[in-house]
Order: C-alpha cells, then sequence, then structure tokens
C-alpha cells in the first residue's frame, strides 16, 4: 500500500508522530522491530479485526516508519531503512538548542564574575 | 497548569507522541529550546490567539516535554529537564531489538555457510 507523498518536512512529521502516537501501532512497531510480518502475524496479538490492522498499518506507512511488499496473495510488513531517523533528527537538533541555551548562560555568569 | 497523572508508560507515550503531532506544538518546543518564555511570547509568532495557544501548552504539558511556573501574574514555559528522555529511549529500545534482528539473521547464514 504506497503511502500518499508527504509535500513538506511539517507534514512528515506530523505523519511521524501521529502514527507513534497510539498504542496499538507502538506494539506493532515493536513487533516489526523483531522481523517481518503479514498482517494476519500483526492482528492476532492484538486482538484487532484485520480491516482494523489494514488500516493502523497504513498509518504507520504513511508516518515512514514500516515498508510493505506483496509475494503472491501475501503482503509483508517490515520496518522502514530509516524509521528512526526523522524522529533521532528532531531530537538531536532540539537538545543541541537547548544545550546552547545553557551554554550562553554560563558564558554570561563568567563574563559578569570573571575569574582572576 | 499541573498536567493531570499518566497512569501508565502506555499512556504517557500517547500524550508525548501526540503533543508531537502538530506543527503548532513543535514550534513552540523549538522557540522554548531557545529560552524560556511567556504565552504571549509564544503565540505571536505563531499568529495563535491566546486561548488557542493555552490549549496547546496544555497538551505539551500533558505530554512531559514542557514545565510552567507562574511569577505574580506571568506564567512562564519552558523546556521540562528530561523533555525528550522517554522519546530517546523508546527509538533506542527499536532500534536495538532491530538491529539484534540483524544479528541473528547475519548468524544463521554463517551457520548455513560455514567459513572453513
Amino acid at each position: 500500500m504506497p503511502s500518499p507523498p508527504a509535500s513538506s518536512p511539517t507534514e512528515r512529521l506530523d505523519r511521524l508522530f501521529v502514527a507513534l502516537a497510539d498504542g496499538n501501532r507502538r506494539a506493532m512497531v515493536d513487533q516489526l522491530s523483531r522481523g517481518p510480518a503479514s498482517v494476519t502475524d500483526l492482528a492476532k496479538p492484538l486482538a484487532l479485526r484485520l480491516p482494523s490492522a489494514v488500516k493502523h498499518l497504513a498509518v504507520l506507512e504513511a508516518g515512514g516508519l514500516v515498508q510493505s511488499d506483496k509475494a503472491g496473495r501475501v503482503r509483508t510488513y517490515r520496518i522502514a531503512p530509516d524509521a528512526f531517523g526523522g524522529l533521532e533528527a528532531w531530537v538531536a537538533e532540539r537538545k543541541a538548542t537547548w544545550h546552547r541555551q545553557f551554554d550562553a548562560l554560563e558564558a554570561l555568569l563568567d563574563e559578569q564574575d570573571p575569574q582572576p
């Protein structure tokens, strides 16, 4: 099931975080991080009906977290190659900015109270 | 504004990801990572009305991303001390499981085709 194109970085992040904001979908990511699986494999441990599992998987694909391919009649889902890259980059950028704020504060305090 | 208690790790993750699944709320996190700010400071660059900004900030507080305190009539928002810890831990755990899957596959292939 191809994901609809995400036209902007903001839209891509919206879809990523929406995909992860649900316990069942995070459980699917957990299961897929242990290996590829079919919709049936993914639906069963969560006691989901297949149409509901298919909907959750479409949200995860749109969020760039999983991808799927079809061999014969069976569609197999797996973790997308760069599933966690967007998330890690987002956190790293915010943390870097946040830590620079403390460095700037420290420099300001040093300036006001110079060491001999 | 105190966050409602999050009773389970699943609920805490739901609130964290819901909080981040909105461009305006992520922009507020960006601004706060550069330093503390009031609701007015946060509403202005996003052209939000104050009640709307207050709602977004409550969602960010419930997600554990920001915290606030009130001095006189002014409430100041800042990044929560461990704002990004939950997110980083979640990503690290999934990546570790995912990478172990490749290690196991590699071991299996080595077993089937032993080197002399």
